[in-house]
């Protein structure tokens, strides 16, 4: 009796996990977690050497060295901004923020964001990619991790950002809880 | 025998579903199924009210104002577009589409897309973000759902895009047909 | 006792493959590998016939015919460029890369790729897209593969990218060895 049941339990694990897609049954614990904070520095047409990212395409009614009206609604920005431990833009980074983002709605502030981490240290080797929409005006907000290479093979999850500080339309940092579901 | 062949077919469903990557034994059959149609009016230098979106990058043979020649090829849209259950731009929306398109090839029109849909309403919560080739004059294409957030959480399959309804160079309406074949 | 250590096993096997997520015990070996070359002849304000791609956003100290200083930060480039079986530009092309690329980094030459693979021909139909940070000086970079459609079905994985040749700013060829890991 407790063999056939032992059997029976079997058969539905098996079969939870077979071939058929999974719905709704996977555990929803990260298989790793990682905090980062990065920071952006947005060229403004007098700090070039400071500078970790550059407006690259605006509408119509703006131009590149001041972010357009309209809550930015058109600027497109390209960055290269340090990765942190901590919340210090002096701390030594860990890696680099690379990427797009770009002001999407002239109602209010929210963004579009496509970027990669790319780590190249004795910590992390690899890379973390992100995509989604950012509405910055929340306090949290999740993007998708849609892959990832070296030391990130294959992984999937998602990353809650938060906007930890800015100063005015210059600097802004962000705090990324990145949380993987998938870990090869 | 019965024990054995029971045993037999376990072994091999947890071996199809073992570690090993799956190769072509998944289920096709989607976990969740959406359609929705988005609108978007694009800004010509005279409805920036109404507009949704923008051009905000263009080839050096262009402006922003009016999509380019050769096919558009090399203008860069940012979008804000509402979502609708139905095909009416005047219904009220359930969520917006935000993200870019770019016209990509000189010769014929053709795009590629970057965008989320964000949803926060009392019917879903959340995001399904999409990115992939769109030959726009196919009467059906395929992009790639490549995750989500919130009631999509890790969410990955194929949307199928329709061109539902154009006018002119100013408004198009497409059809998406999300098909969900992973569901966490 | 050997029926009860074959349950044992087939435990082990349903429970590493349940619901719960994977963790580092998924194969790596890929269920299908492709090689391919691509092709990009950038716009350059004189070779439009032959172009198969457009700066289409640059910062504020640029403009759009030549690509930029400080390692061409912030150019924005759309391509539609020919993908071959071998490293000639002249074979016949068996699909066509589009997407975008935008230089992120002043200080040396790194990338940030979106794109998609589009094949229409007896041997392939469908679309792979990819994403993630391409640092172009290193001999090779992987990116992630984030999705696919047709015969490339919800496809994940890796591609190597090389740079297999280049001329002077106008002309590059990569190489590019595509493994995936999942396979529908």
């Amino acid at each position: 009796m407790k063999l056939i049941s032992t059997l029976f339990l079997l058969f539905i694990l098996s079969n939870n996990s077979s071939g058929s897609p999974p719905r709704g049954i996977r555990s929803r614990t990260p298989c790793k977690r990682l905090i980062f904070y990065f920071h952006d520095i947005i060229y403004n047409g007098k700090n070039l050497r400071n500078a970790t990212s550059a407006i690259i395409g605006s509408p119509a009614w703006a131009n590149k060295t001041i972010l357009a009206g309209k809550n930015h609604f058109g600027d497109l920005v390209v960055f290269d901004d340090p990765v942190t431990l901590d919340n210090n833009l002096h701390s030594t980074p860990v890696g680099r923020a690379q990427g797009i983002y770009v002001y999407d709605k002239k109602e209010i502030f929210t963004a579009w964001l496509g970027f990669s981490f790319v780590f190249n240290s004795t910590k992390h080797r690899g890379s973390i990619t992100f995509a989604g929409a950012d509405p910055l005006m929340n306090k949290t907000r999740d993007v998708s991790v849609i892959g990832g290479t070296g030391d990130f093979f294959m992984a999937r999850g998602i990353a809650t950002i938060m906007t930890d500080s800015f100063e005015g339309e210059v600097y802004f940092r962000l705090r990324v809880d990145i949380k993987l579901y998938e870990c090869w």
